[in-house]
């Protein structure tokens, strides 16, 4: 595998001339700065993430059309482009019916409700998918992921140079890798509010196969942006950390939410497409845990447990709900 | 009238520092990259437009939380973000109702079709307000506005130092503002396509008076983003050709359309919001053209008959379609 360090936000003739070079069928684009805590920090990470982001994005369907490649550009998306608890029925993949008044049929991309800068790019991403493939037919799958869990892939854990890395602070690390964390490090499971929050999930062993199968998918020139539901299943957080407290013993910690978020939340979510496609979906398996808490032991040397609490607020108001967070102190069980 | 001269795109402390300074009940958003032709021009056009106008918009709206000042956001939005004739009815302002699977009734966003990147940045633009709105409450209105023409307000013409800049050229100049005064240069007008692209316009006027309106009645602390229509009427291009053809004697010149976009589309928009808050629009009126007209011949000895032309063309197939464009000539007739 050949590698080239290059800033897609910034090197565009560099990105331009590799893309000449190469001549790929297949562009996986996972350039994005990615979690939502870091983007709600302050303004300064908020300004990067939609300069780095969108600028990112702008650039690569730019150098696509420059490069006159008819290549198929793969994006990583969000399940948090539709929102959550806004529906009230399923979420389909990407586009939904509607009828507009006077009873005209119509199909459009999902209404977009980010609750997130983070999550917002990644829904100017997709506006921005929709106009260069209207102008130019650029080819385009975007893939809308769920919350993914787990740290190896048949292929990555094969040598131990290709360990994916493992995020569990209150920044980047997503929320059952941070329980699992949590749970084997012995220290309480964060929960944000009443832990009523429904998410998708989806395995990192599905996750990499999903991105082969969209690959070996592509739209035909012509068509319009196809868009892929990237999960397994969905959860309720509070029944999450249940599971996995029972499994290892953890307490569980209620704190304040720090995210501006609903409460209570259901989810309903459309994953046929990938279904259709070969992908049996991996579900929540505590056979699974067992692999990430040896992973996690294995590390926990490095674990700094100052970083497990939340350190981004959503608004003024979470972060004064917040404020005694800061009091809270994470010890770590000897074990 | 104080003058600060800051890059909104940039500058990020300055400008919250100006905030902070003025305290201000209202920020009117102007400063884009204001065209679609020179937004199309080439990548590297694109790709200003895009990081210029989203980070720009990004900045204001999280100045304006950080300054913690509820200054009222009023913004330069277009038309364009509807797209052209895939709505078969009329346009609402800003949300359309729907009818979901399961016939669940909501009112959403109207769907972005932009038909340039320079739209495109506007859409992106909407989304940000409909996040920041949500997140931090900041109150914002968007406004849909039209193709402008004319030169003058009652206010600007009170002294040459305020007239406004006048464009006549193929990347800046609108439409109707072109045909004038391509007509009082005695050179053809250049209509693009079969110029069956109906628009919504408004005079300069009126646009003036619609922010003044915008000004006076602003959103409340927790309402959703208001959103206008600012148009006057619409009208089809090749009827605008043939009204100042008829009274100024130029000839039409029908050109390959240098555009992506349909041949033809009917436009039927709502501008209730402001006719209700006391607009009374001014109409296409040939007594207005006198006006301009005078503007385009005070200044002829200015005009560079080599701008005229279209200069930008959306991909590749139009600028193919256009190639022998540059073949043509452009003499201005001696008045």
């Amino acid at each position: 595998m050949k590698f080239v360090n290059l800033d897609v936000a910034k090197d565009y003739d560099l990105l331009v001339q590799l893309i000449k070079d190469e001549q790929p069928d297949s562009i996986v684009h996972f350039a994005e700065q990615r979690a939502a805590p870091y983007s709600m920090k302050g303004s300064k990470q908020k300004r990067y993430t939609i300069e780095n982001n969108v600028a990112g994005n702008n650039n690569l369907c730019c150098a696509v059309v420059d490069a006159e490649v008819d290549a198929h550009i793969v994006h990583l998306g969000t399940m948090g482009v539709y929102g959550y608890g806004t529906s009230g029925g399923e979420i389909p993949e990407g586009y939904i019916d509607v009828i507009l008044p006077g009873g005209r049929e119509s199909n459009i991309l999902h209404p977009a409700y980010p609750g997130s800068v983070y999550h917002a790019t990644k829904c100017l991403d997709a506006l921005l998918y929709q106009f260069y493939n209207k102008n130019d037919e650029i080819r385009v799958t975007d893939l809308h992921q769920g919350v993914v869990w787990g740290t190896n892939t048949p292929q990555t854990i094969k040598d131990e140079r290709l360990i994916n890395r493992f995020d569990y602070d209150g920044d980047y690390g997503t929320v059952l890798n941070r329980f699992l964390m949590q749970g084997a490090m012995g220290v309480p499971l964060t929960v944000y509010g009443t832990g009523g929050q429904t998410r998708a999930f989806i395995h990192i062993s599905d996750t990499a196969r999903c991105i082969e199968i969209a690959i070996n998918n592509p739209p035909k020139k012509g068509d319009r942006v196809e868009i892929f539901n990237q999960i397994a299943e969905t959860r309720r957080v509070r029944d999450i950390a249940k599971l996995v407290a029972e499994q290892t013993g953890a307490e569980v910690n209620m704190l304040p939410n720090p995210r501006q978020e609903a409460a209570e939340n259901e989810l309903d979510v459309s994953n046929e497409k990938f279904c259709n496609l070969g992908l049996d979906p991996i579900t929540l398996d505590e056979r699974l845990f067992d692999e990430v808490q040896e992973v996690v032991k294995k590390y926990a040397d490095r674990c700094d447990p100052t970083k497990i609490l939340p350190a981004s607020f959503w608004n003024k108001k979470r972060a004064e709900e917040c404020a005694d967070l800061e009091k809270v102190e994470v010890e770590i069980k000897k074990t």
